[in-house]
C-alpha cells in the first residue's frame, strides 16, 4: 500500500523530470492519480512509465503551447501541441466552462493531445460551478464494429457528470465497448477466460479466450453482438470518434497513434495525435440551479431506494462505485501489483527521483 | 401496400378533424409516417389511433401554445403546453439550430410534451444547415436498472445525426436499452422467444419470455446484465432522463406519464408531460465545414470497406438501413399489419375522414 501523497509526489517529480513545468507537473499528477483513487488501476500511475517512453520517443511535448486556435461563443478548438492529455484535457475543459459561464454552454474539441487518464477527472470539473461536464476521447483502435474483423475504434469513453444538491453528483464513466481493455488485463494476469460477447477472435468468431485481442482479435462493441445491440455501442464509440478527432483535426479510426512506445504511429496520418470532445452545460441556464438540484436528489434517492434482485442488495447510483473507492484508498492507501511497483522503481532509478 | 401520400394525407386529415391547425397537422403527419418510411413501425402510423384516445382523454392539446420559457445565447427551455410531440419537438430543435447560427452551438430542454416519433427525424433537421444534430426523449417507465426489478426508465432513445459530403450522412438512432420494444411486439406476435438479455421477469430473473414485461418484467438496459455491461446502458437511459426532463421540468423515471389512454398518470407528478433534449452544433463553429465533410466522407469510406465477419458482406454505417428502407418504401408503399389497417379505417370513420 502507498498513499496517495506518495504516489502524488514521485509522479510530480518524474513528470517534472522530463521537463515539465511545475504547475503541469502538479495538474498532470493530480488528473493520473484521481484514477488510481477512483480504482480505474490501468488509467493510473501504471501508465507513467509508458508516458516516459512515450516522451523519449519524442511523442509526448514536455513544454506544449496548448491554445485555442478557433472559436464561436459556445464553442472552441484546442491544439494539445502534443501534451500530454492529462494537461490538456484540463485546459480544455476549462475553456468550455469559462464558455458555458458566458453564453450557458461551451463545447471544446481537441487535436494533438495523447492520453488524458480518466474521462469522470474531467466531466467532474464542472460539478463545482453548478454546471453538467461531459468529456469523451478516441483511443488507439481495439474495437471492431459489428459485422466487421477489423480494429477501428478505441475504447472511447464517455463521461457525464450531473450535480446534486445533498446527494454525491451522478457521475457516469464509461468505455463505449462491453468490456474496458483493463477488465480483459486482469482476467489475463490470473489466467481467467472472458465472458462471450468482450472479445471476439481473429476471424471475427466470439470467444472467451482473455487474450483474443493480443492474439489479432478485437474488442467488441457494447453489446457484444448484434442480437444485443452491438451496433448500439459501434455507434456511440463512432460518436465519440468523431466529435473528438473529425471535429478538432485530430487522428480518428485506424489512425489515432498507439498509446505505447513500441508501436509506431501510422505513417498517414489524418490529422494531429488523439482527439477528445468536452461540454459544460450550466444548470441554470434551463432553470434556477437549486431546483434543478433538489429534483436530481429526489431522481437520486428514488433510484437508490428502488427493490432489488435476489442477491443484490442496493441500486447503484453511476458514480458510487469510484467515490466510495475513493474514500477507501485516501484513507487506507493504494495498492500496487508488483510488477507496477518495480515499474516505478526503476523509472525513478534512472530519472534520479527517489520512489 | 399503401403510398407514403396516402397514409400522409389520412394522417394530416385525422390530426385536423381534432382541431390542430393546417401547419400543425401537415407537420404532425410528415413526422410521424417518416417512422413508416424509416422502417421503425412501431413509431409510425399505427400510433395514430392511441395519440387520438390520449387526445379524447384531454392529454394531448390540439392546439398548443409552444414557446420558449427561458433562455441564454446558446439553450432555451421549451414548453410544449401538452401538444404532440410531432409538432413540439420539430419546434424546439428549431430553436436549437438557431441559436448554433448565432453562437455556435444551441441546446434545448422540453417539458409538457407527448411522444415525438422517432429521434431521427428531428436530429436529422441539423443536416442540411452543416450541423450536427443530436436528440433524445424520455419515455413511459419499461426498463429497470441494472440489479432492481423495478421499472424506473423508459427506452429512452438517442439520435445523432452527422453530415458528409458525398456519402450519405451519419444518423445513429437506438433505444438505450438492448432491444427496443417494438423488437419485442414483433416476437409477441410471431409467438417467438426473445434472446436472453432483452427481458427481465417480475422477479428480476433473465427470461426469454418475449411477453416478461407485460407479466410485470422489465425490458433489459443495453447490455443486459453486469457482466455485459448493462449499467453502462442504465447511465445513458439515465442521462436521457436528466437531460430530458430534470433540466426542463418535465417529469422523469417513474413518474414519465403512460402514453396510452388506458393507463393514468402518475397522480403525485413531479413535472410536466414528458421531456425531451434537443441540440445543434454548427460544424463550423469547429473547423470549416467542407474540410470536416470531407473527413467524413474519409470516416465512413474506411468503415465501410472493412473487412466482414464470414455470412456478413458489408460493415454498416448508422443511418444505412433506414435510409434504404425509406427509399425502397417511398417506391413501393408501406406495409401496415391487417390489425393496424382496421384500427385506421374504424379511426377514419369514427372522425368522419376517408381512409
Amino acid at each position: 500500500m502507498f498513499t496517495y501523497q506518495h504516489l502524488l509526489s514521485f509522479t510530480e517529480n518524474i513528470l517534472l523530470a522530463i521537463g515539465h513545468s511545475k504547475k503541469d507537473a502538479t495538474l498532470g499528477a493530480k488528473v493520473l492519480l484521481s484514477a488510481d483513487l477512483r480504482g480505474v488501476d490501468s488509467h493510473g500511475v501504471a501508465r507513467l512509465s509508458g508516458y516516459v517512453r512515450l516522451w523519449e520517443a519524442k511523442r509526448v511535448n514536455a513544454k506544449p503551447n496548448i491554445r485555442i486556435v478557433h472559436e464561436t461563443p459556445s464553442t472552441a478548438v484546442v491544439d494539445g501541441d502534443g501534451g500530454l492529455g492529462l494537461v490538456v484535457a484540463p485546459y480544455a475543459m476549462k475553456v468550455a466552462i469559462e464558455k458555458a459561464e458566458k453564453v450557458g454552454t461551451g463545447w471544446v474539441s481537441v487535436k494533438g493531445s495523447n492520453h488524458f487518464g480518466i474521462a469522470g477527472y474531467h466531466s467532474m470539473m464542472a460539478l463545482e460551478k453548478d454546471m453538467i461536464g461531459i468529456s469523451m476521447t478516441n483511443a488507439s483502435p481495439l474495437v471492431a464494429p459489428t459485422f466487421s474483423t477489423t480494429r477501428l475504434l478505441g475504447t472511447n469513453p464517455i463521461s457525464v457528470a450531473i450535480p446534486a444538491k445533498t446527494q454525491p453528483p451522478f457521475v457516469a464513466d464509461m468505455a463505449t465497448t462491453t468490456a474496458a481493455n483493463g477488465k480483459l488485463e486482469i482476467l489475463q494476469r490470473k489466467n481467467l477466460e472472458a465472458p462471450l460477447g468482450w472479445v471476439q477472435e481473429k476471424d471475427g468468431t466470439p470467444t472467451t479466450n482473455a487474450n483474443g485481442v493480443k492474439d489479432g482479435g478485437a474488442l467488441l462493441p457494447l453489446g457484444g453482438d448484434r442480437e444485443h445491440g452491438s451496433h448500439k455501442g459501434y455507434s456511440l464509440g463512432a460518436i465519440v470518434d468523431i466529435f473528438s478527432a473529425v471535429l478538432s483535426g485530430a487522428n480518428y479510426g485506424p489512425w489515432v497513434p498507439p498509446f505505447v512506445a513500441f508501436l509506431s504511429p501510422p505513417a498517414d496520418p489524418v490529422g494531429e495525435g488523439i482527439g477528445h470532445f468536452f461540454g459544460a452545460m450550466r444548470v441554470d441556464a434551463f432553470r434556477p440551479a437549486d431546483e434543478f438540484k433538489e429534483h436530481m436528489d429526489k431522481w437520486i434517492s428514488t433510484f437508490r431506494k428502488a427493490e432489488t434482485v435476489k442477491g443484490q442488495d442496493r441500486v447503484l447510483i453511476p458514480g458510487d462505485p469510484e467515490r466510495e473507492m475513493e474514500k477507501e484508498r485516501m484513507e487506507s492507501g493504494i495498492p500496487l501489483l508488483p510488477p507496477v511497483e518495480k515499474d516505478l522503481r526503476e523509472l525513478g532509478e534512472k530519472l534520479g527521483v527517489a520512489f
